[in-house]
């Protein structure tokens, strides 16, 4: 890092330059939050027609008055949409609520207690206790899941590529006692990677060596939510019926970042005998979903080409906040061997790895700025970073110039945890 | 019963009768259902204008922006709503998606793999198996759920002022593997009773006699649902206050028959120690309920008089559905010694009891001449009426011409099948 260059006097000099730099950034009283991957007011508007959208009209596309109980799968023209954004058959949807992360919950409490469609009884019964591959860095709440249900997490390594293959598969081989796998195989979070066309095959073919049972967590949280051209992602369910392992792959996806955030569809996929099985649970716990709110978004986003027209819209507004970021960073951090960060082509997230050991000092110090950042270790199971580096900026949700300011803070944050490390204070 | 006192000879014209009336049915070609207890269409057109109503607007009473994320809890003007519906504080709601099954399926899975606010442990842990007291006849999903999650259900019986409560107290002294009880206090599903004052008393107090950690599911879910006078309840939860005993009891209901059956509100009410202890499975489990729907329904709704009025609309509706059942009960089977069945002053059904014997004959014949009626035994747990004799009869969904058309199949089915009893076919 360049600190490392320096001569003692030149330290001192830097490091009294950025704490005067911070205690303006403290004295301008900010009040910034780039926590969470939240869409911003503006994108919501967007979608503003769809109360009301529906004139009245309560029927849907097989006759049926969405206004009564029942339909446990959901309407057909929701199953559809679903399909467009998960590339699956609409007859392998499910379209629940509001929230993919209770599709995801409960179908893993399913797996739990119950077991998968794809056989081997109840995780639960898993002798030693049942574990999962959490690649990391990944999505706090996916592992919330994993630690409220009692799952074991091991960390996998991601690549740039995806999650690093050799090493799941080696785990797998050796290891009976892992069920599953967390995959966000497009913009993951807060990565931004997209998972390769090799990685996605792999991922396919994990069940042959996997004990039976083993589940695949797709979550395609951000499949159409690219900043500008839209990227490919392998057909992960059409590769694994190819290969037989079918019943491996239940993938997630939602519109929460496509009309509202909290008030969208959610929609989960699976092979018959993953539906059938999770169905039975469906059964017990619902008499039906939303299907006022379906109608909704089905009539709002029509089709594929609608969901991509609005997507474009939505990376109208966020593109200039990514923007605002990496040129924050690249300006305050480039070259200077302090940090580095992911320039993704969507999603939500931006990743920064700072140098070992500083990212909760970084993350208090912009906290004290009046910046507040997702907590340090946040995208590790159980908030454990056992590196100290990493921190998930999320420009989505405030104004730009907020975003710009807020990068500014980061940015002086960094350096000055670096050479307040340097010089041992 | 009628047929006691007549000759061979009468007997066999009786049937010959019924039998003719019988075959008359059935060349009718009527495909009828009153299965289930859903809102007719005009109902569901009283709240018509529910979507659309925000006009734009999308600001909670609280400033905040319902499209967003987040908000456990739900609206503070949604939970005034349950405040009204469930006789609570606001801050003793929680407000959910649109299933009261939903929230109730997870509250019990919470107590079972985790254990309540009101101690004792998860229910899975106990000796022998945790066992649920299931008022009879009840309701069939209240029992789906038990049976989903493992607990075993000991059946007590309905007296027409709620449990048989010296049966319910005994069982809970003598048992302490006993967690909790269902109860529909107010037209219970199906026999249409409201728990005395002295029933809701008792059922407050159960918790002194429990193993620590008991459960009284308080499903309310026809809270506002008279067809005439508002019928008062006693209030559960201040009773359980005054004792000490207020963790013991949890509330649900609903909007599903206030405004739409599919996509209204659901609320569950509790103690502070049963919401803290249940908003950890909530906080991993969503990011928050779908607000937008919730600011729909305050505003449409307001307050307690404007669901009464509401209500009122409601009854005028079902009144005449409900009195055609009892009049063709009456004209067709009074004073027989053939049945009885319950004449409620609201909800949403009648429940039928039959001799002993017949009641999925009854069911069986109204099938075979175009009637649908509720599986004999629904409302028992593991669908088993060990005296075959009850019936459940929802009239609320069909036009009255249909319901009307509809019991005299039914009355006729159960004339036939008596009297083929007597004679032995």
């Amino acid at each position: 890092m360049y600190l490392d260059n320096m001569s003692t006097a030149d330290l001192e000099a830097e490091h009294a330059r950025l704490e005067a730099q911070y205690a303006a950034h403290q004295a301008a009283g900010l009040a910034l939050d780039i926590t969470r991957g939240k869409p911003a007011i503006s994108q919501l508007d967007l979608c503003a027609p769809l109360d009301g959208l529906l004139g009245g009209d309560y029927t849907a596309s097989d006759g049926s008055d969405t206004r009564g109980y029942g339909g446990l799968d959901g309407l057909p023209e929701a199953k559809r949409l679903g399909a467009e954004l998960l590339g699956v058959d609409p007859g392998a949807v499910i379209v629940g609520g509001n929230s993919s992360l209770t599709l995801m919950y409960l179908y893993l409490m399913h797996c739990h207690h119950y077991g998968p469609g794809a056989g081997g009884g109840a995780w639960r019964d898993t002798q030693g206790g049942a574990r999962f591959l959490c690649p990391v860095p990944g999505y706090d709440r996916h592992f919330a899941i994993c630690q409220d249900l009692g799952l074991g997490m091991i960390p996998v390594a991601m690549t740039g590529d995806g999650p690093e293959m050799e090493q799941v598969e080696s785990l797998l081989t050796d290891d009976p006692g892992i069920k599953g796998i967390w995959c966000v195989p497009k913009y993951s979070n807060p990565s931004g990677e997209i998972y390769s066309d090799d990685t996605v095959r792999r991922v396919a073919e994990l069940a042959r060596r996997a004990a039976p049972g083993f589940q695949v967590m797709w979550d395609n949280a951000y499949a159409v939510h690219d900043l500008g051209d839209a990227q490919p992602l392998a057909n992960v369910m059409e590769l694994a019926a190819a290969r037989g392992t079918q019943d491996s792959i239940v993938l997630f996806g939602s519109t929460s970042k496509i009309t509202f955030a909290g008030a969208g569809l959610a929609f989960m996929a699976g092979s018959p005998a993953t539906l059938a099985s999770f169905r039975k649970r469906l059964d017990v716990l619902t008499i039906g979903p939303d299907k006022v709110n379906q109608l909704r978004h089905a009539r709002l986003l029509r089709d594929a080409a609608g969901i991509r027209a609005l997507m474009r819209r939505h990376a109208d507004i966020l593109r200039p906040k990514f923007e605002a970021v990496q040129h924050r960073l690249h300006e305050g951090l480039g070259n200077l061997g302090l940090a580095r960060w992911t320039d993704p082509a969507g999603g939500y997230f931006v990743s920064v790895d700072t140098v070992p050991g500083l990212a909760r000092q970084v993350v208090a110090l912009a906290a004290a700025a009046g910046v507040k950042l997702t907590p340090a270790g946040a995208a590790f199971p159980h908030g454990h970073d056992s590196e100290d580096r990493n921190i998930r900026i999320a420009p989505s949700y405030p104004p730009l110039c907020d975003v710009d300011r807020a990068m500014q803070v980061f940015v002086t944050c960094v350096k000055l945890a670096a050479v307040r490390h340097k010089l041992g204070r």
